[in-house]
């Protein structure tokens, strides 16, 4: 392992998972903790979930949202696919000494927007400053707190034949940032950054049998496969035609020599769902705007161990593994 | 109010205040957020209190402590002063390009530590990497969950001729900070970065009809009790010669041009309380080593309302304003 942190460890990749695996759970360790996913399942009166996420993204405004409505989202997000109704956040913020005061209001204005949507409430927070050239304008951190509402969610609960779902289009928010970073910008590609609780709550009232929720982020929707299986006795078989990529972000990313599978999304869930459930889900999905573009993209097989597979059109396979390096640094 | 944030937003003082009453309050408004205290308290089977802090401390590493202890006993703080036991922390971390992989395990070493010591388990986590020279080696944000145990704890509390208790010598944590910072760190003077919940729920088991605990941590003492009366009918008269601080300590501010009611704590708690509880909460404070230098520093009046107002070893009387300007940067 390398001995100075390096861009890569932030990626939310392989060197991400090495970082956590090896330096910090090992330090932090505890059972709650050791279940890696997005949020911490912890007793009480009820079940709590409890998460957090500290948003770095660059720039700070980007064609569909900021980093005030990708905070409030984010956070959101990683309750709610745990099978949790997001109820609570809490607000960090690091300022840059030398950030303008009209921006952060409009920042703050799109928390204020992004908690309504989504239906919570911030209710602590904390302010600090650091000195010109120890930040970048403004980071934010926001935790959460939801309550259980549908336990067992887990890639442990997942089967041969379960289909794979996307709830729409992928690539949108890493390529709208990729761009607008680079000056590029165009209205025609906007980052699809929105709260999914509203979706994942009409999904898990179906009683359907879902298996696993999660909302590919940093590292795409090939890391987050990837996160499923690793380590497991089942592997994913994804059909590359199936899956929706949006014309003008696949064009974008060929020009920027990105993958729309690797690329972040603030607005998607995957979910892992029994064949029979396949038709409801989608139902379900297509009933609601943020679900309109869902599709069965794949299959979990015992064909490939561990491994994400992907069937090519013109009837190749490849391999997917885990986001490698740096690809897209601050994409959240 | 100025246009860009400068370093005195982030002193815990006046212009802190401001930023989050004029900026931060209108935008995210809600009952829980108005309340303005270390923590929420939000309604769930039992009352839980939620709250966090952003660490940006600089140096990372000084006398009596880190970034990691102090990033678990803040938030542990701040739960405990609220009247509730804390269970759950986060922890995200923003690691600078660069950072060395060593001071990262021997932060999370410190922070498994303190945890440990306080009796909290961290169960969730993320990482993020920003480029050299958009950070400090490492920010972390710790958000923390506990089980509300007393309720109505409050500044609205106090009554004329309540007792003002403070647990232990102040302006030890931002003396050594800024020592350290500058590079003339000296092995006497050491911060009291130690977790409250434990001295907090010796007192609170008394019974005692505490009015209101809060730990003085950015804006010290001075601030806290500020903080305590401002916009009410009830002032504080200080008794100054009867505030303990150590004889180093108090050397050091003389050099530094520091005012040790204006500095950092962060181990130390103040506590109003009723005049007959006065014994039995010192005595309780003083079985403890953390609470083994209590004393009463002053009363609760109706002489000064809305002010702090400290009466001289001369006979003299000083109003204490909240700290402003940016006395002691990046301190916490």
């Amino acid at each position: 392992m390398d001995e100075i942190i390096t861009l890569d460890y932030g990626s939310g990749g392989k060197k991400t998972s090495r970082l956590i695996e090896r330096t910090i759970l090992p330090a932090l360790d505890n059972p709650a903790l050791r279940e890696l996913s997005d949020g911490a399942i912890v007793p009480g009166g009820e079940q709590l979930v409890f998460s957090t996420d500290s948003f770095v993204v660059s720039p700070l405004f980007f064609p569909g949202g900021d980093i005030g409505k990708l905070s409030v989202c984010g956070t959101v997000n990683d309750i709610a696919v745990c099978g949790a109704k997001p109820l609570y956040l809490s607000c960090a913020l690091i300022l840059e000494e030398g950030f303008p005061l009209s921006d952060l209001e409009r920042i703050l204005a799109s928390m204020r927007d992004a908690a309504a949507a989504a239906g919570v409430q911030v209710v602590t927070g904390d302010t600090k400053v650091v000195e010109r050239g120890r930040g970048d304008g403004v980071y934010i951190n926001t935790a959460g707190i939801g309550v259980l509402r549908w336990s067992g969610l887990s890639p442990r609960a997942m089967r041969g034949g379960d289909a794979v779902i996307v709830s729409g289009a992928v690539g949108d928010h890493g390529t709208a940032v990729m761009l607008s970073r680079s000056g590029m910008a165009q209205g025609d590609i906007r980052s699809d950054c929105a709260a999914l609780n509203g979706l994942t709550e009409a999904i898990l009232r179906l009683d359907a049998g879902v298996r696993v929720l999660r909302d590919p982020t940093r590292g795409g929707v090939a890391t987050t496969l990837n996160e499923f299986v690793e380590g497991g006795p089942l592997g994913i078989e994804l059909d590359a035609g199936a899956i929706p990529v949006h014309g003008a972000v696949r064009s974008a990313c060929e020009l920027l020599g990105l993958d729309p599978l690797y690329c972040a999304n603030e607005g998607k869930l995957l979910a892992v769902e029994p064949e029979e459930s396949v038709q409801p889900v989608l139902d379900a999905m297509h009933a609601r705007p943020e679900g309109a573009e869902a599709a069965v993209i794949g299959r979990v097989t015992d064909r490939y161990p561990g491994k994400v597979v992907a069937q090519t059109a013109l009837g190749g396979k490849r391999i997917l593994q885990k986001l490698t390096g740096a690809q897209l640094p601050r994409i959240c």
